[in-house]
Parts: C-alpha cells; sequence; structure tokens
C-alpha cells in the first residue's frame, strides 16, 4: 500500500467529533490522521488545515461529504415537524426560533480551492465521489484519493471512476454507510464478507473499515486481503476528539447489541448508539426528510435536551465495536493498536 | 481447542440441504462434520448416525433445535393463508389439500434417547439450549455441547449454563439466526465486531461462524481469537450436500449485496437469497406467523413453483460471503480451505 504515513491505519473522519488536535496525534504516532471537512466553511477549512500542518510534518488526509443536495420540499419538512412537536413542546422549543444544523454542505468549488491552496496528501470522499471536473482538480494537486464502498458494485463503480483506494466500509461500522449506489440497509454486508469479496474484484489497493477496534481487528483485516485498515469509534473517548459529553457517557455504556442503523437523525443511513429518537420514531422511519435536512428540525432538541445532560436528540455515532474503545490519548493509543496488531500477526500460527 | 476433530474446522449442520455424506466427507478430511437433526424423526436420525458411522470413523457433530413449540393461533395463521392465497391461485395449489413442510421438532426425550444410544462425539444446538434434565442427559453421554451466541449476553447465558464451546454466530452467516435472548435483529453485531466481544466475555473456547468461506477468512478469525471455525455456506455447492436445483442456480448467481435476514419463510430470522416471497411480502413481514408455522402454509407453494424450476417460495438459505462457495468435492475444499488458512496465517506479518 502506498499509503504515505508510515504505519497503514487511517484514523476516520468524523466530523461534528474531532478536528486537528486528533489528527495531529494520530500523525505524530506515524498514522494517517483526517480532518473531517463536511461541517467546515472553505475558510474555516483553511484553519484547520494549517492549525494541522502546524502541528504536525506528516502528511494527513481531508476528507468530505459529496452527496448531492436535494430539493427542499416544505410540506414533507412540515410533516417531519410535525412528528417532532411533541419533543419541542417537552423541551420547551420554539422550532422556528431555534438555530440550525450546521450545514453539511458538499464539495464544491470551493473547498476546492482549498486543496489546490494547502496540498493534503490524502483526500477522501464519502457517499461516492465528485464531478469529474472537480475530481480531475483534486487529482492534479498530486492527493492520493479514496472514497468508501458498502459492496463491491461500489467498489468496481468507484475504481472505473478513477479512485486510488477503496475504503471497504463493513456494516459494523459507526457513523453514515458510505452507499451511493444501493439503497436498502438491509443489503449492506458485513466486513467479513464484504472485504474478501472487495479485494477479489478491483485492482487497487483496499482500506478496511467497521468493527476493527484492537490489534486482532486490525491483523484480522489484514488476513482477509486489506492493505490498511480505519479506525473511527475507536479514537472517540480519546482526550483529542471532540465528543460531546453525552456521547462520552453513552459511548462508555456501549455493548455488542447497542447500535442501529438509523435514517432519523441525518435523513441518511448512519450507524449510532440506540436513543429515545431512534426507539420511539423507528430508526428507519419513512417520514425522515432526506439528508441533511432531517437534521435541521432536530437541532433545536438535539441543544436543549443535551442542556439536560440527555442523547435523546443526538446522533452518538458508534460501531459495533464501540465496547472496546479506550480512554486513552490518541498517540500512544495509535502505537499501541499497530504494536498489539504485529504481535496477533506473529503469534498467528495455525 | 479441544474439539475432537484433527482440524479445528466445523461443518455447519444445515437442515434440509445436507445429511450424512455430507458431513463424512468433512470428517475423512480432518475436520469435524455435522449431521442436522432439525427435520428428523428419531428413527430417521438412528438411521443417519449409522450411515455416518458406516462411512467413516472420525468424530461427528449432531445438530438440533431447541425453540419451544408455539401454540397455534388460528386466526393469524387464517390471515397468513390470506396473504398468500394470491400466490396460491397462480400456482393452481389447494392449500388444504397440499403436504406440509417437514416438521421443524425441538429436541426432546425421544431424540435425546438416540444420543444415548448413538453417542455421537460432538452435539450442537441452535436457538439456546434445551430444558436442565434433557441437557444433563446429554452432558452424561460424553459429548461435548455447543450452541450459537448471537450477542455477548448470548454467549454469557449459554456458558453459564453449561455449554463447553460457544459458536460466536456473526450476522453474515445463512440460515437461521440462532437468537434466543434478543429479537430485534437490527442489533445483531457482525462477526468483526461480535468475535472478539464474545471471546473477551467468556472463559470457554469460541467458535467463530458468518461470513467465513475461504482461507483468509479462517485466518482472520483465528487472529480474532477464535479457537475454531463453522462453514455453512461454503459447502452448500459440494456434490455431497443435498442443496435443491433451485437453491444451487441462485447461490451460482449470488454476490455479496443478494441476501436478507427474513421471517417469512419460517417465521423466524434466517439469512437466504433474496427471493420472490421476501421481495413482495417484504422480508421482515410482521404477519408471518412464529416458527415454525410460516413454513407449513408455504410449503405447497414451495413444491408447486420448485416444479418449475423456480426458487420463489423456497428457502435459499445462504450467508452473505455466498459468492466465494466453490463447486468441489467437500473432502479437497475441506482440506484445501485449511492449506489456504494455514498459508494466509504463515505469511502474515505486518
Amino acid at each position: 500500500m502506498h499509503l504515505p504515513s508510515r504505519i497503514p491505519l487511517i484514523q476516520a473522519p468524523m466530523a461534528g467529533a474531532q478536528g486537528p488536535a486528533l489528527a495531529a496525534a494520530v500523525c505524530r504516532a506515524g498514522g494517517l490522521g483526517s480532518l473531517p471537512a463536511a461541517l467546515l466553511t472553505p475558510a474555516r477549512l483553511r484553519e484547520d488545515i494549517a492549525a494541522l500542518r502546524a502541528a504536525t510534518d506528516a502528511p494527513f488526509n481531508v476528507s468530505f461529504f459529496c452527496h448531492v443536495q436535494p430539493r427542499r420540499d416544505e410540506e414533507a419538512l412540515v410533516r417531519w415537524g410535525k412528528l417532532l412537536s411533541r419533543y419541542a413542546a417537552e423541551a420547551g422549543v420554539d422550532a422556528a426560533e431555534a438555530p440550525r444544523a450546521p450545514a453539511r454542505t458538499p464539495f464544491d468549488a470551493a473547498l476546492c480551492e482549498v486543496l489546490e491552496e494547502m496540498r493534503p496528501a490524502v483526500v477522501s470522499f464519502h457517499f461516492g465521489l465528485p464531478a469529474t471536473d472537480l475530481l480531475q482538480r483534486v487529482k492534479r494537486t498530486g492527493a492520493l484519493v479514496l472514497s468508501s464502498a458498502t459492496t463491491v458494485a461500489e467498489a468496481r463503480w468507484l475504481q472505473a471512476h478513477g479512485v486510488d483506494a477503496i475504503i471497504a466500509q463493513g456494516a459494523e461500522a459507526g457513523g453514515h454507510r458510505g452507499l451511493f449506489l444501493s439503497s436498502d440497509v438491509g443489503a449492506q454486508p458485513g466486513l467479513f464478507a464484504l472485504l474478501p469479496q472487495v479485494v477479489d474484484a478491483v485492482t487497487v489497493p483496499v482500506i478496511a473499515a467497521g468493527g476493527i477496534a484492537d490489534g486482532r481487528g486490525i491483523a484480522a483485516a489484514f488476513a482477509l486481503g486489506a492493505s490498511a485498515v480505519q479506525l473511527g469509534t475507536a479514537y472517540l473517548l480519546t482526550p483529542e476528539a471532540t465528543t460531546s459529553a453525552v456521547h462520552r457517557e453513552a459511548l462508555r455504556q456501549a455493548t455488542d447489541e447497542g447500535t442501529r442503523l438509523t435514517t432519523v437523525l441525518t435523513g441518511r443511513p448512519a450507524r449510532g448508539l440506540l436513543n429515545r429518537v431512534m426507539r420511539e420514531l423507528g430508526p428507519l422511519n419513512a417520514l425522515a426528510p432526506p439528508f441533511p435536512l432531517a437534521a435541521e428540525a432536530l437541532a433545536p432538541l438535539r441543544a436543549a435536551f443535551e442542556k439536560q445532560g440527555r442523547g435523546d436528540f443526538s446522533p452518538l455515532w458508534a460501531g459495533e465495536s464501540a465496547a472496546l474503545a479506550r480512554e486513552e490519548a490518541a498517540e500512544p493509543l495509535t502505537r499501541r493498536l499497530w504494536a498489539e496488531a504485529q504481535q496477533v500477526a506473529a503469534r498467528l500460527s495455525l
């Protein structure tokens, strides 16, 4: 694998739960730190990249969402608001006055200009790839381009459209599913099945993601044919992550059966710890408006309940191995993860 | 692991798709062959064990379902029959006259007597464990007792109730989910997450199942802490399996995203290749009567459509790695699987 980092371990970009501090700590340990740009303006992205560069000389990844902004269907938004109105009443929130969620904007020309100026070594996309002209501009910066596949068909599509490596995202993964060709979450394979089938289907290197949280998982991913691994949830309890207090508390209670795939928090399928809004509306409620509109109406509820120390309306993103996450600084954690993986691999004898 | 077989590889019991021939071939290669007893009368079980013993001196596993027979809710069965009536009309089937599905009977005293008489080396259960007195009788035969856990809580329960080893069944697995404490299929973890968490939670050996179909998957399972592996779908295309023609044809077309968890085929969650009944009724249709009653009404439809070469109403059980299954005799397949796993493990270096 020609990842520019010393260790073939990527810290997964986690928009809303981390910034340059976590990425820098992982880079200092030799891993590939990631800066999530999904919630950032171009100006803020420039600042964050500058801060990361001030903290480390090592290469890093900048990550973008590349969804298509949905048409605003006001009728659907009103239906969604009505469904949430009893919670707004309970929280004493006036939806009309309340702050909106931070905009999740797709990768565009203005963000691309920041890449052209700042030239990170790696750029990753989620939900497919941007339009051809934008993608070509990114490639001309010399960046290694990654994107996530949740099925073999998506992996083939990404390779045909020019990615340098593919992140095979197993169903275990926390946060947003990268799916962009399929829409049936019931068809999303687990990493044990997805990874070897993607490795067989493409010629570019494959990075394993989903449910990997310690040295055992890293070694197992390499046995299945991965060229690198990506871990996210394993970093959510580090002091460098900006994980909210309610999110940290939920992670400390996590069990193997505590997560669900849900669309009610943002409008796209994502895996998080089961909370009140998922339980009471149903995790895959068909009324949730398309990504990222569902999140806007939830934002005031989320803020009001978080003030009471409750994550009832917060995205508590987590993968299925959340219970394996440890409270440890990200730099020693990264070194330990890799050292443990090396030990597991060295001892494996059948 | 103290499995009595030479190779720590179990051929998963697959009721309806195999008998003694497949088990014997796996045993001859040094693996642990399994005889599924879920559809057998005591007399037939005795015959099958005798046939297996005539074919091999090696130890083997006999496997039982241990569900509780549901109360027959005639109203619910009528509703279910009505939902299926348009298909019956299409197929020209008279439901009242049609043959019933083979009875799926839970493990009971009569079957236990066969075990006491025939004394297989290993006995495995699915859907929990039988009542204490029956379990004690099985243990007194000297058999190693296994059962499946789909969550850490189920693994802890099984250990507390006296199993000798636990099969950690990841969400990728084909056929019936072993779940018996949980009921929300959306909470079932994939093997990458389940396996290390089960290994950490119990002291008995853990057998990995779900999505393992080649040497890479076997080596990965051992890296994650497994003491043995169990493979089912990988054997469905062997000549020794009794896999039906429509099932074989569907397996040859399988892709990584071709399976779904469904309750409409038998009443319990099981993973199979997406077919017409799953698509048109919805794979988790709430009207499906409890296991195994849902299967009875489907039986005549299944038979009628199979006569036309169509698996529209057949259980096409398959795990998410079905596309990795090869058409090869079970004895060389078993040897090859293990040799490949040894190679992957030997070459793994990080």
